[in-house]
């Protein structure tokens, strides 16, 4: 469990034992079960989460009540209502769990505290930060350039263990396609 | 010139004269004239840019050679192909002056070796880094959710500025619709 955190920040950047029991410090840590919501639209966002096993999804309801999946976050990704959380605004996103879950959690201010007292962790979660801005870049480069069966192609390619995992319903919600043509595309 | 990126970073982290002075010595500055290419797709990315003044473009090609708007960017912005940078892979994306533009650029190596030379300027890109994550986020739900109609009112209220220096052809590439299409959403 502690291992897995640890693995995965030693991936970018070698921790002494002493700086990961600093670095694990500042986490909690949370089992959840499958449809529990970890951030609730209008509720505030307390946490970052690290996914540790596990699968959550990332959503946005629509006026008319519609789920549309933002991302999904699997083992060793982070994910968060990142803009209600950094300006202690509330959710306009949900976080829930597709699968039994379970994360550890970093609050804004154990984050910030974090960054200040080891430039080592810093200089990991702006790593982790550019290569989220990354993901993010190329799925807007996908929307504008791809339809939706090279999304598919796309998403198959980059993420084929994910499409194992999660209901063919939610991979068509963010793909913003309808199921009905989902089924066209792969079948 | 020198004043204003400095400004740029302080209103994150404050600098002392001599810290400036070293961070400044990692940016070379360039002058370039509207259409201008600083990043050409199939070229290596040597640089992250930032604008000082003028208005920049960076867009893909698809295979029938049409032209789509990932993203702009204006004084005060960041902007490079960000995958091509990091990865030292070959530009999937181009990086066109929209006006005559005045940038401070700055180099891989130098990026890291600012980073790791002064904790500050760490954490400036980390914030940098997490409001472009969050932006991204944002465009990506207005993808989802949004029809061309509302994703045009969601950018003259976000950034009424670009609206006007942008020409309409632009604009409409970068919401995904035709120069018709928005010509009938704004008449």
């Amino acid at each position: 469990m502690q291992s897995k955190l640890r693995q995965h920040i030693e991936e970018i950047v070698s921790l002494t034992d002493e700086e990961f029991e600093f670095v694990h410090s500042h986490f909690t840590h949370r089992k959840a079960k499958k449809r529990d919501l970890l951030i609730q639209e209008g509720k505030s966002v307390k946490h970052v989460y690290f996914v540790v096993s596990g699968l959550l999804k990332l959503l946005y309801n629509d006026s008319s009540g519609k789920e549309h999946i933002v991302s999904f976050a699997m083992e060793d990704w982070w994910e968060s209502d990142f803009l209600a959380f950094y300006s202690k605004n509330n959710a306009t996103l949900s976080l829930q769990c597709v699968e039994d879950t379970e994360v550890y959690c970093i609050t804004l201010e154990d984050y910030q505290n974090l960054c200040a007292g080891l430039q080592k962790m810093e200089h990991f979660f702006l790593e982790k930060a550019n290569r989220g801005h990354i993901g993010s870049q190329q799925r807007i480069i996908s929307f504008l350039t791809l339809n939706a069966s090279e999304r598919y192609e796309h998403l198959l390619h980059r993420h084929p263990a994910l499409l194992q995992r999660v209901p063919k319903t939610l991979i068509a919600s963010y793909l913003g396609v309808s199921r009905e043509t989902l089924s066209r595309l792969i079948s």
